[in-house]
């Protein structure tokens, strides 16, 4: 009878932090995480062993491989790779330099975008045309476009507070750009990295071309270099800029996102996902955008064992691919969740980077926002105040559909996009505390609404 | 007649934000620094051309005349210099390692710690003793202590989410230590670097001898090395170290503050304070601690003067000399201000690094606090919240007793203490917008307290 009890106990009061009081689960994650650095040398790993980890490329499946390791350590219950098709883009030889009759030869720091169309073999040699946004393009139009590099030289406004704001105002000279330009029979396209920075690293992204349209080169220049050109370029309006890229579109590949999951012991069949994305663009250690992602989500899994923390759903970790370049990781994830009937209560993503936590982003209505707000009182003492609206992610978006809260983590931002799709986002530019502090925010997010149901 | 309306407009109205609402005074302050670069150029040259400040050494002049001329530039009604009596205190050369005859013979990387005494020349050669603290220390006693190496090695507690706390908790074995372990007749003592960060950087730091204790070499260690020396003790007692520092303590010499000011245009002879520290440590380029806070003054006064914003009181900017060492800068400010009957009614040190805002901590009256905290709302546009109690700063210390309200800068800080006293404190460490954030927040706080009488 003695024994049966205690199996009992076991069954309905699993050890641990199971039964304490919230603030106390809080103090104990916040100082597991401060005191504990798997998740850094994780992070660690993928940077320097899986560097680079485009949709498809080797590094990506070794990344692969190393997430499914790292959320076995950390104590998941199960572990599993979801296929998914990605595409395939590769870089080749990129190499980009004006050639001035006033000034002489300089080389640029380009770094060719994402799906980008490549040149031949021998390049491009091409006067240039430099413009702010799509309006001026326009009223150039044909006659002054046709057969010229359109170099897109519009800077983000350094005056908005918030980065990602500054980051969308300019960007889409990247993701339209080749696109627009190509209407005016441009040869190709050179763009100004969408960065608050003012330095010599290259911040490359994907280009989309609309249907129809010729597929032009497209790469993105340095800001340093978009000065350099812009400046030679007011005195010499016949500089040739010589350009070569010898990218290549392959066909789609197979791919897979790594989910890990505890199991919940009251609601097993309703699900939190909690997530960063594994694929980084190919010319970065990818570790603000978006290893630290990833390996918060495993250390969420690595914390709730380690402290005993039992939640009533089933929480998921979920290193989602190809959010780079066409999302299908995030859209399979959520097809096939539609598919097998799953209840997604809540999904959080991690990636903005792995700066310290400022709060989250909620999209929810407002009687949910209201509850999730009242959760901020529990973060005061890590000094994380921020409960606002307007959270998401783009790997977690569809999920949305299946009626899933939609959050995102929210870093202090200020430094964010000086690493953004670059090769400056290096492990080296993570701080430990500063990851450590964002798992722990992360961890006890979750545990809080899975425990008051918000 | 038209000619002297004009006149006294232009006197009693000046040009610029002088007469606008807040909330556009703060949008066009945060607009001017996020947009300009000047503040980030100085920091880069006090970091490169005046790197190693540490009092008395030629680069603490040639930051007294840089920055001199930088408050000349920003637009200062007055600069001038304020002559302090510093120490003079000079590093020689330094070597550690040990040697065990189970391990073989490993480099350590230390830093002398500041006023330490020297070895001879030979150095010492001496078995080691490990020890966390003070009781512990007194509980080995003059038999287990005497020709010993001391080395203390209680880490900081990392579970702490203030790393200022963590790193008091800690910091009495590099400021008391040698002093402690004297009393037992130790050779010398070894002290884990006060951080929160495992990494090879040795930390400095002054060292104080109580009255009567004889003078022994201290020296800081990285954690790393900490971390070894640790690991072979407890398998080889009888290792020997090796410890070498032929620093030497010099004469006083004279140094100075630099201090540019804003006359009022109601209250001249009512005073503000904003300031940070001119030396830094002779071993790292002291971007953080406290290039950064100087600039962020200079650039009160750059900003105050560009958008023509007029202050009531007149608004000072300082660079105080020798705050590492014995803080003479500070307190040579404060007794002159009292000398001549100066009112001071605020003072803000910017010392705690240059990471994004969170807010001010302030040393006030209850009342005066809650005026203050009316003015956190202004903040919120800018994501800065935190106008708590606990503000100041050693340099302004000083001026509490004449009055002056005692305000601290407050960045975010979990990162702060891997650059604090060492190598790691480069220009390459401080983003631009995080510079430029704080130097916004100065600068509107300082605004607002001036035209609210807070």
């Amino acid at each position: 009878m003695h024994k049966i009890f205690t199996f009992l106990i076991l069954i309905l009061f699993p050890s641990g932090l199971f039964s304490q009081e919230p603030e106390i689960v809080l103090a104990s994650v916040f100082n597991e995480a401060l005191t504990d650095r798997t998740a850094y040398s994780q992070l660690e790993y993928l940077c320097k062993n899986a560097k680079g980890r485009v949709s498809g490329s080797p590094a990506s499946y070794e990344a692969i491989k190393y997430t499914c390791k790292a959320l076995k350590n950390s104590g998941a219950d199960t572990v599993w790779l979801q296929k998914v098709m990605v595409p395939h883009w590769e870089r080749g030889f990129e190499h980009c330099y004006i050639s001035s009759s006033a000034f002489g030869k300089r080389d640029l720091s380009i770094s060719t975008l994402g799906l980008s169309a490549g040149t031949s073999a021998e390049g491009i040699d091409s006067k240039v045309i430099e413009v702010q946004n799509f309006d001026e393009l326009k009223s150039f139009g044909r006659k002054k476009i046709e057969g010229r590099i359109v170099f897109f030289n519009r800077p983000v406004d350094n005056s908005l507070i918030n980065t990602f704001a500054g980051y969308g105002g300019a960007v889409n000279q990247r993701i339209s750009g080749a696109s627009e330009a190509s209407r005016y029979g441009a040869a190709a396209v050179i763009v100004r990295s969408a960065t608050q920075f003012l330095d010599d690293f290259p911040h490359t992204g994907t280009t989309h071309y609309a249907d129809g349209v010729k597929k032009i080169p497209a790469v993105a220049v340095s800001t340093a270099g978009a000065e350099l050109l812009s400046t030679w370029l007011k005195k010499d309006t016949s500089l040739i800029v010589h350009l070569i890229t010898t990218c290549k579109n392959l066909p789609d590949t197979i791919s897979y996102n790594v989910i890990g999951e505890l199991h919940g012991y009251q609601k097993p069949d309703e699900y939190i996902t909690v997530g960063g994305h594994l694929d980084s663009w190919d010319i970065t250690e990818g570790a603000h955008d978006d290893a630290g992602g990833c390996v918060q989500a495993i250390e969420m899994i690595r914390i709730y064992k380690k402290l005993g923390i039992k939640p009533k759903r089933t929480i998921r970790a979920v290193m989602f691919m190809n959010e780079e370049i066409s999302a299908t990781g995030g859209k399979t994830y959520a097809e096939e969740a539609a598919k097998k009937g799953e209840k997604h209560y809540a999904a959080l993503e991690s990636d903005r980077g792995v700066m310290s936590p400022r709060g989250f982003g909620f999209d929810a209505t407002e009687t949910r926002l209201a509850n999730l707000q009242s959760l901020s009182k529990y973060f005061l003492p890590f000094n994380i105040r921020d409960f606002d609206t307007g959270g998401g992610g783009s790997d977690i978006g569809p999920l949305k559909a299946l009626g899933a809260l939609q959050i995102g983590y929210i870093p202090d931002v200020q430094r964010y996009f000086s690493y953004h799709h670059s090769a400056n986002d290096t492990f080296e530019q993570v701080n430990i505390r500063e990851l450590q502090m964002g798992s722990a925010a992360i961890a006890s997010l979750i545990y809080l609404i899975d425990l008051f149901d918000y």
